[in-house]
């Protein structure tokens, strides 16, 4: 990864914004500026110097990951030690920038008080997370690699559900088959809702049984050399009725209806709209809960986010879920779910394979 | 759960802290005092009223697990509909808590827009932290099964490693056992760490392969019915030498004097020092370098910390990992750790088994 282009165009930001230097403290930002992948760190940005901080466990770990900044290990909260070492520099008062959407309040207090006068705290617009929106070709060769394992998995749901099975176990069949092929882990509870379970739009497998008949939500991903995956599949078990069958056409209409509308100075409230109106057309807009999707990349949600009235413009670059979904409490619920590339023509589903109804 | 009675302590401890309302935000607090499992929630807590505000995502999900306070759905986030909510009452200005430690700057800012001068926001005291480090009953009953599951987890560590096997390959059969057995998931990322990277002290498991000789650090939990486990363990892959056993011995030795001085009264200092006075006895004092342990619970990280200078008081009812180590970079590292509870006498360690030095 060029974690130095990365940091140069961060600094050149920074006048902008009227920053002297920038406090990152939210850990997938010092991931994407310094690939450090510890969980205790806070890196200080600014035109002549970048250090990150960490404690003693990730002594090791920083010195081998951390290639384009000053690492300092102590035994302070990390932020608080970039405090301390910003007011012991000669020189005039700084402007300090602050992730004002991850700082806590209690730790913005502490490091206000560390910071002895020699700085002023200001919050600072979503520099990294604005940049990160915008994937660089290694990352998308990452983010394709996770979703193709992700993909994957799927063949194994579909092998191991059948009646009487718990959720779980199917969980846990996929879950080591990601592990086996590289994965750090999944890059969020699997669910796996079995049916009137479907109906809970965040239903993780539990040890409830899959019954004869019914819709099977599995909406899984991986963590795969930093970047995860994102992807939903339903299908029915035992002999699905006309109105499922219907149901389903609809929710997969609607998705088909969102890819299509992906492309670069689309905003994310157009795509949206566009699966909202065909489940509005089908008498299901009720029943569609959720947003259509969100940015994925070395944080499961992260920018953008597609929602309704929602006018963020989609650049070529930027990668997004696509997962209406319908749910009727009781009854059934159906979601289906791809990872989408914006390119300079249009889109590109990642991994593309065939959504029509599977029985198993 | 009892969380009638968790919700009634909390609520007459406001008046102490001169709240109103107290806001929760941080999610494992709205667990513990509702029972509410989603991953976007407030719970408003006050005299009269408690209300817990989620998302459409959780409809069905919130009604069926919050018994105790009242449900509402939002398409906002959920602690700026707690301000708008109290906003919208008819009363005195009143003084609303915030969890200072969990809620963003930024969230903050929102929050005290969004009260339009009707409450005036005060930082709380952890009061739901402090009421978590004690368990009740039928939380160490499910600590108790969430340690004992995490134990068994060993035994397939030591079929599994072997020179040649990944680490992951290790780690993905131990939790695959893990999810076969109801876990929801592990507690942090499975540490499996061999040979020379049994010295990063946060070694996950990765694609690197057992050594013919060496330390494997194996550091391991589940969370099961919400509840986590802690352990690790550290065997040796062929023969030992002397040196290796030495300093394998140290390590328990520490780890056996800071579990022979927890008890009630006795700092979580003390204990700390309990195991560093025996690794500077071995001279090996510089090459411990994190803390002794930590509360486990609902997270797994969660209060008493138990580390240098540390002057909380353990009561009956804390539940805490011991878990010091020594790491030498570049050479090994070893670890050794339990979950232990403090009775009214002084401890117990959960799932306890023979420390001896294993060879595989």
């Amino acid at each position: 990864m060029n974690y130095k282009a990365r940091l140069r165009h961060l600094v050149n930001a920074l006048p902008d914004s009227k920053l002297d230097y920038l406090l990152i403290t939210h850990l997938p930002n010092v991931l994407y500026l310094s690939g450090f992948t510890g969980s205790s760190a806070a890196l200080l940005v600014g035109e002549r110097n970048t250090l990150l901080f960490t404690d003693g466990r990730y002594r090791t770990q920083a010195r081998e990951e951390v290639k384009n900044a000053r690492v300092v290990i102590g035994s302070k909260a990390p932020a608080l030690a970039a405090a301390e070492w910003l007011a012991g520099q000669r020189s005039r008062r700084r402007v300090l920038g602050i992730e004002s959407e991850s700082l806590s309040v209690g730790a913005r207090d502490r490091l206000s008080a560390a910071l002895r006068g020699k700085a002023k705290l200001r919050p600072a617009p979503a520099l990294v997370e604005r940049m990160r929106t915008v994937k660089d070709p290694e990352e998308l060769s990452r983010i394709r690699a996770a979703v193709k394992l992700g993909a994957s998995l799927f063949s194994i749901a579909c092998k191991t559900i059948r009646p009487g099975v718990r959720e779980v176990d199917v969980a846990a069949a996929m879950e080591f088959e990601a592990r086996r092929n590289g994965a750090d882990g999944m890059s969020f509870p699997t669910i796996i809702a079995a049916g009137p379970r479907s109906a809970v739009v965040h239903g993780r497998a539990s040890r409830a049984r899959i019954p004869s008949r019914g819709f099977v939500v599995c909406d899984f991903g991986v963590i795969l050399a930093g970047y995860c995956s994102d992807r939903t599949r339903t299908v029915h078990v035992g002999k699905p009725s006309h109105e499922a069958r219907e149901f389903y056409r609809a929710v997969l209409e609607a998705q088909q209806a969102a890819i299509a509308a992906v492309g670069p100075g689309v905003t994310t409230g157009e795509v949206d709209e566009a699966a909202r109106s065909v489940l509005r057309k089908w008498k299901l807009a009720h029943w569609f809960t959720h947003s259509t999707g969100h940015g994925v990349g070395i944080e499961i949600h992260e920018a953008p986010r597609l929602a309704a009235g929602q006018g963020q413009t989609l650049e070529p670059g930027m990668v997004v879920t696509i997962e209406p979904g319908a749910y009727v409490r009781g009854k059934w619920g159906v979601r289906i779910e791809d990872v989408v590339l914006v390119t300079p023509s249009g889109y590109e589903v990642l991994a593309p394979m065939d959504k029509d109804l599977i029985v198993l």
